[in-house]
């Protein structure tokens, strides 16, 4: 691990909600429970993009929810971490009536997987505008990854 | 199968809407398309939860639209049926303005499939808010499965 | 290449709007990053379907959208392409309120799928309404496939 990823990625990682887990992965294949901007237990940010968030506070929110996605990885496959790939991010923003910028928002997400796997952190995106999201959340990822044998 | 599957799962299930099918799946990993309340090919419910639905009956809605899912599957994989291992449960709920217990209604959903399957049932999840669906369903639920070889 | 695929299938395809990549792929899985109606850098139509969107210039947008898809495989995957096989599509519907025929605007989407890769371009499908899409684009399409060994 570099003292990036020791320093940013939380080993503390929020649990699931319900009666579901955090990390799945079959035949090489790996999926992480949607993620959200939450810190010791709850969510440090609530609303909307374009409402009472600025797009640099998705920003924010968007990373902290990337930095929980790849905590809850490298907890689930801690001694597979070094081979671990990334495939794609699906992100959903939940955004006031007529924004459409979330692919901005998003960047934050995608700017730090990358910086801190490199070319393994590189992956495909999918970005969606919801009215809402669980808990009031402004923003939920959901990871797909790949375990190189 | 167990007798509570034989109870439960049902043998007709939805026919797709379109020109789809309603699995797929290649190198063990399985898709099954967008499932709804659906009985006897018609939506069992309509509306949004936190409007014309309570949570109660989106949890209803959800454990028949997960049944389907799962009776998509013994259909699609009849005899690897044992090996079926659920991966990701992607839940959309059709909720009102401001409703946010997205995870309330899908637990119908995670409890169900975690009781018919056990150990092999457990998955990660995603939770969603839309502002509708096709045909005003209040529930989609989107499966991904494997099956060991 | 069939004749069709020539013509219809774009060799120039949208370039990805942030720090991603259009396709990932691994262990015989690929993903393709959201797609757009996209035409020489923009797009080609904007609103909601149900309101500025009649349904069959949505189906129009789908068709477009899904040609993207294709070419974003066909470009990442140039020597395996006769061995792609598409699996799920998830389709996204930016929709005035009460609008729910978000399948009859991806029917569009399958059927030139289907009519281009024949049994190879058989699919699982989702379909979902939400409120607004990135750039005010009237729909986004998920594609996930698999190369045959």
């Amino acid at each position: 691990m570099t003292p990036c990823e020791s320093l940013l990625i939380p080993d503390q990682v929020p649990v699931p909600l319900g009666n579901y887990v955090a990390v799945t992965h079959a035949g090489g294949l790996g999926f992480v429970s949607g993620q959200f901007p939450m810190r010791q237990g709850r969510l440090a940010w609530t609303g909307r993009v374009g409402e009472t968030l600025s797009v640099s506070q998705g920003r924010q929110a968007a990373v902290m929810a990337a930095l929980n996605a790849l905590g809850q990885i490298r907890k689930a496959c801690a001694h597979a971490w070094p081979r671990v790939r990334l495939l794609r991010l699906d992100g959903y923003v939940a955004s006031a009536p007529g924004f459409t910028d979330q692919a901005g928002v998003l960047d934050g997400a995608s700017d730090v997987l990358v910086e801190l796997l490199c070319e393994r952190g590189r992956h495909a995106r999918t970005a969606f505008a919801v009215p809402q999201l669980p808990g009031d959340s402004p923003i939920e990822l959901v990871l797909t990854f790949f375990v190189d044998p």
